[in-house]
C-alpha cells in the first residue's frame, strides 16, 4: 500500500466517523420525547429517520459481503414506507441500541479491512460491470452512506430546540 | 499514480459532484420566494444557507492555494452573523449566480489538480505539522466540505412543499 492509499482510507473512515459520532452525540442529548418529533412540521419524525439510517446501514452488511443484516424487518417500516404508514414502530430505546449495534459491528469490520478489500467490489455489482465501472467498489459505497447520513443528520439537528 | 489513486479521486471529486448537482437542482426547483423562506420554523433561510455555503466554499480558493476570494465580503454576512443578524444580504439571483461562479471555478481547478496536488497540504497548516499529519492535505478538505454542503443540503430540502 503508497503513503497515499493509506491516507485516503483514514481520510474516507475519519468522515463517516464524523458523521457518525456527530449524530451520536445529537441523539445522546435528546430525550426519547425530543427524538418522537418531527424535524420540521409534516416531515419525518426522529424516530422515523434514526430507524431508516439504521435500516440503511444494518443494509451494509449483506451490499459488502460482510455478513447477515441484523435488523432487516426495519426496511419495512423505515425504506419501504413512510412515516405516517401506520405500521407499528419500535420504540425510541430500541433504535438507539439498535443504531449502535450496527455501527459498532460495521466499525469493527472497517478496522479489519485491507486496501484489496476496500477496492472489492461490492456485491450489487457483476463482475462484468465492475470490470467497466471499477469506482463501484466498497470504498465508494462507504463515501456515499457518508453523504446520505449527512443529509439526514442536518436534519435531524432541528430536533434540538 | 496507481489504479487505486486515480480511483480514489474520482471517487471523492464525484461524493463531492453528487451533493453539488443535488443542490443545484434543487434551487433550480425553487422560486426566488421559495429560497427566501426559512427551511423550518425559526430556522435559517435558503438564501442565508446558499451565502453560507457559498461562503464557505469560496474560503477553498485561499484554503487550497488556488487563488484569491471571489467574494470574501460573503463572510460578514453569512458566516461570522447569523441569518437575522440585521445585514443587508444580496439578492437571491445575485446568490444564485455567486453559487454558480465559485463551484464553477473549483471544478475547474479540482480537474486539473494531479495526485501530488491532492496530497498536498492545505495553507491552514504549517510544514512542520503536515509532517506529523499528512492526512491534513487537500483532498480531506474537499472530504469535509462535501460532508458540510450534504448537512445543509438536507435542510434545504425542506424549501420544497
Amino acid at each position: 500500500m503508497t503513503d497515499q492509499e493509506k491516507l485516503f482510507i483514514k481520510m474516507a473512515l475519519d468522515a463517516w466517523h464524523i458523521q457518525i459520532d456527530r449524530t451520536n452525540s445529537l441523539i445522546n442529548s435528546l430525550s426519547d420525547e425530543q427524538l418522537q418529533q418531527e424535524v420540521a412540521p409534516g416531515r419525518n419524525s426522529g424516530v422515523y429517520l434514526l430507524g431508516h439510517l439504521t435500516a440503511v446501514h444494518d443494509a451494509l452488511f449483506p451490499l459488502l459481503g460482510i455478513g447477515d443484516r441484523m435488523y432487516a424487518h426495519f426496511d419495512e417500516i423505515f425504506v419501504n414506507n413512510p412515516d405516517k404508514s401506520g405500521l407499528p414502530k419500535p420504540g425510541a430505546q430500541e433504535l438507539r441500541t439498535s443504531w449502535a449495534a450496527v455501527n459498532g459491528k460495521l466499525s469493527q469490520h472497517f478496522g479489519s479491512f485491507s486496501l484489496k478489500d476496500w477496492f472489492t467490489k461490492h456485491t450489487a455489482i457483476s463482475d462484468e460491470d465492475f470490470k467497466k465501472e471499477p469506482h463501484r467498489n466498497r470504498l465508494n459505497v462507504l463515501l456515499n452512506r457518508t453523504g446520505h447520513l449527512a443529509n439526514h443528520l442536518g436534519q435531524m439537528i432541528f430536533l434540538k430546540s
